[in-house]
Parts: C-alpha cells; sequence; structure tokens
C-alpha cells in the first residue's frame, strides 16, 4: 500500500470515529467544544493507545498536524448540521464498520512491523479498532458499546488476527484486503440480522 | 524562567488541582485513602500524560519525591478540614483557574521543547491542563467538567497555542506570562458572567 | 526467586483479577466477547500502566502470548461455569488479596529495578496492583471499589512500601515473602472484620 494512500485511509477512519464521537456529545447537550474533544479522543484515541503501546513516541497524531486538524473539522461539521448526521445513523454505522475494518488492520500491521508477536499484534490491532470508542463511551458516562450485545470486537480481532498472519508471513499486500473484507462484512451482516455473541448460560437475550 | 521558580509554580498548580479532586472525594464520602489517590490522580494526571506522549519516562512524578508528596498532603488537609474548603468553592474555583494557566503553558513549552509542532504542542499543553480534572470525573462516575456548559478547555487552548508560539519563535520568555493571563482572565471572567460556549443548533441553554 | 516461579505467580495473580472482571462482565450481562476483553483488561490493566509508566515497552503483557491466553481462557472457563464462581465469592475475594500481594510486591521491585526511588517505585507498586480494577470499574460503570469503604490501596501501599525498601537495601529476596505476607493478612483481616479506613469528619459510616 502506498504511503499516501494509507495516509488518506488513516484519516478517512479517523473523521468516521470523529463523528459518531461528535453525535454522541451533540446528544449529550454539550457545548461546541466539549463536542471537539470528545470527537477528538473518539478518533485518535485508539491509534494513540497503540502507539504508546509499542513506544511509538510522540505518537503519529502529534506529529503530524492534518491528525488534529480533520477530526476538529469533522466535529464542527457534525455539530453544524447534527439534525441532518442523526437521521442518517444507519449510514454512519457503515462507515464506523469500515474505520473500525481499517484501523484493525493498519492497527496490527504496525504493531507486526514494531516486532511483536502474532497475537499479542492481533490483540493490538483490535485495541486500536475498538479503543476511541472505548474511551468515547467511557468520557461520556455510557458502558463502552463493545461491551454491549453487538458484534463488534470479534470482526476487529479476526481481521487484525489475518493481517497480522499476512505480514507475519510476509505474503502480497493484496491480502490486507481479505482482512479487512472479513472484518468490514462480519460487522455489517451481525448489524443487518442483530447478530450478538452468546450470552452468559442462564441470561436472556433482551 | 528559573527552574526554582518553575518547580513551585507546579508544585502549587498540583496541590490546587489536587485540593479539586480531595473535595469531590469528600462530598462522594470516599474514605482517607481514596480521597488520597483521588486527589493525586487529578494533581499529577494531566503532567503524566503529557510525559507518557512525548516519551519522557519515567514521567517527572515518578522522579522527584516532592511530586507525591504535595498532593497526599494536600489531600489530608482538605480531608480534615473540608467544611472550611468546601465554603470557600469560589475561591477554589480561581486558584482551579491558575492552575489551569500555569499548566497549559509548562505543558506547551515542554511539548514543543519536545520537537513538536506548534499545533500539536498547542494541543498537548491544553491536555496537560484538563487531563487531570477528566480523570477526577472519569474515575469519580461524574461527566467530565470540561465537556459542562462551561469554558473550561479553550482559554487553555488559547493559552497553550500563545505559549507554543513564544517558544517556537524563541521570543522572550516574559511572553510566557501573557500566555498564562490570557488563559486566566478568559476563565474567570466566563466563570464570573456565565459565559458558555455554543451549544448544539436547537438546543436551549439550561 | 527464579524466573519461573516468578512468571508462574504473575501468571496465576492475572488468572485472579481475570477472574473477579469476568464475573463483574457476567453480571452485567455482556456477551462473551465483553466479558474477555473486561476479564483482561483487569488482569493486564495495572501491568501494562506500570510498564508504560517506567517506559519498559512493548509492555510483558505484549511480548509474551502467555499474559494474553491465561485471562482470555480464564474468562472462558468463568462465563460457561459463572455460578459457580458467583456462589464461591468469598473464595474469589481472598485469591483477589493474594493477586494484590503479589502484583504490588512484583511491581515494587521492578519498579526499584528501573531506578526509581523508594517513594514513587511504592507508589508504582501500589498502582501495579489497583491498577487493573480501577480499570475494571471505570470501564463497566462502577465506582472503583479501591474508592468504596474497604482498605484495599493501603495494604498494597504498605506491601510495595517494604518491597521498595528491600530492594534498595539489597536484603535478601525472603523479605519479599514478608512484604506479601503484610498486604495478604492486612487485607483479608480487614474483609474480615469489615475494617475500613477513615471516613470523612462529619460522615457517618453506612
Amino acid at each position: 500500500m502506498s504511503d499516501t494512500l494509507l495516509l488518506i485511509l488513516d484519516l478517512a477512519g479517523i473523521a468516521v470515529f470523529a463523528s459518531t464521537g461528535a453525535l454522541v456529545g451533540v446528544r449529550k447537550e454539550l457545548d461546541v467544544f466539549g463536542v471537539a474533544v470528545l470527537a477528538m479522543i473518539t478518533g485518535l484515541g485508539g491509534g494513540v493507545l497503540r502507539d504508546l503501546l509499542i513506544g511509538a513516541v510522540p505518537p503519529a497524531a502529534l506529529e503530524d498536524w492534518r491528525y488534529l486538524v480533520v477530526p476538529f473539522l469533522t466535529s464542527l461539521v457534525v455539530f453544524a448540521f447534527h439534525p441532518t448526521f442523526g437521521r442518517r445513523e444507519r449510514e454512519i454505522m457503515l462507515l464506523d464498520a469500515l474505520g473500525l475494518s481499517l484501523f484493525c488492520v493498519t492497527g496490527a500491521a504496525i504493531a507486526e512491523e514494531a516486532g511483536l508477536n502474532v497475537l499479542s499484534a492481533s490483540a493490538l490491532g483490535m485495541l486500536t479498532g475498538i479503543g476511541g470508542g472505548m474511551m468515547r463511551d467511557v468520557a461520556s458516562g455510557r458502558v463502552p458499546v463493545v461491551f454491549r450485545g453487538e458484534l463488534y470486537a470479534t470482526p476487529a480481532f479476526a481481521g487484525a488476527l489475518i493481517a497480522s498472519v499476512v505480514h507475519h508471513q510476509d505474503w502480497s499486500q493484496w491480502w490486507y484486503v481479505l482482512a479487512g473484507a472479513v472484518c468490514l462484512v462480519w460487522r455489517v451482516v451481525a448489524l443487518q440480522r442483530g447478530w450478538s455473541a452468546p450470552l452468559p448460560p442462564g441470561t436472556t437475550h433482551v
């Protein structure tokens, strides 16, 4: 993957995650700056956590000004036109699934590059994908969506695992597309069919 | 700024932030050790986060024992005399604004020193100022004050931005005083006049 | 202490902490993957935080695959047989106290090894012991147990302080057993007698 393409995809993923953070902020009736801070935490949190854990400091989000400007501008647009975005939640969920797919793959590849074993790189790739949303939910006082009855972390782990193996075996980079597709399709089908992972024995699905 | 003066100002800011953490703990009826832990998280959280993000490990708070002793003793004093502190909330808000001003300026300068660009250094300066309070609120189950309708993060960003430019342009250190004053005055006037940043279109101020 | 023994004790402590995280997840009716993520955060959070703060990256939990597999398998077992574990909460509290004792001692020794002063190493040892549980509670929307009226952080700090002094003075490693025993006995007696640290003046014990 060329560096330019990777940067564009990365910024697109950040923008999508940031818009979900901004929507949560708008619904909590935060002011414009609270919305911006929550959007930036959501868009950048997963990648910053990954960079901290592999010792890549300062994290990419602080090295390149575009990583700060993109989620900030996104939050302003969502803030100004939130009724439009609010009505398109379905489309945002699909874009969020795309962001998740992208981040779990790039996160796993970057972790592999840093010398982690396949299992750790998969875990870190998953964390890159789900970390920003977890921070968004904890900071705004919601139970993290990753803990609720929706398949979210499992597809991210699956995509990250494939990407880690691809990197470890030095296979063609085209296989990364497969890794992302597995995560994306799994997540989207789960969303549309209302799939969820098994609940504890004795608990009934709501 | 001489190192001794900087250390004294830093410890004063930590003590003030710690006292706000201790007051929240007392109101939640935590025991003395819970109050101490919450006070230390509040006083040291922003600076530790900043140090982690620029790779300055172990963070200053763990290198110098005074950084641990000051917020601990502060928490004990607040714990013992909390009715007195509780009545002086107005004064504590002013001191908190002073701590915010100090941390956003020193945080931005330290981030610039570590080689970040002006925008990233401003963001990190702001994070140094607001980080401890965010951790305090998340850990004690409150919506972070920075997300509520009070101008808090904006003055911190403004002060950090000026400080970053001052450091970047290598201007006289006296300009740092201006950076801090902008943050302080903005915050204090916003508090006194009940200013708040714009809410989402369609939301009414409470 | 031999490295093998240390690894076994470390993994045992992780498994115990992970089981407390899994039980919280089961009670919140999370699905199997949510339970696993919460269990891993609880088991590994304290050690990862310690490693980040002393700059030991990637943290041990990402260097050795066993650190990921142990809490994951633990969470599956608790998930499948949660009524059994739920009934044995008393035993789990005792095991949790054992995990706390172990982590505060190893955390302090590792921090000393990294060159921290005695006070900082004690604080970091305590944080290693209480960090995972704090993350578990914050992520699942509970007030952290360390803030409630139970002696939890104090015994951890005491054990870590003794361990730091032992390491600093280069005393026989047998003294580490004493450090752990102090934390363990203190915590267990506090649990059984319902001890708690002093509440703020004017507050009545519930």
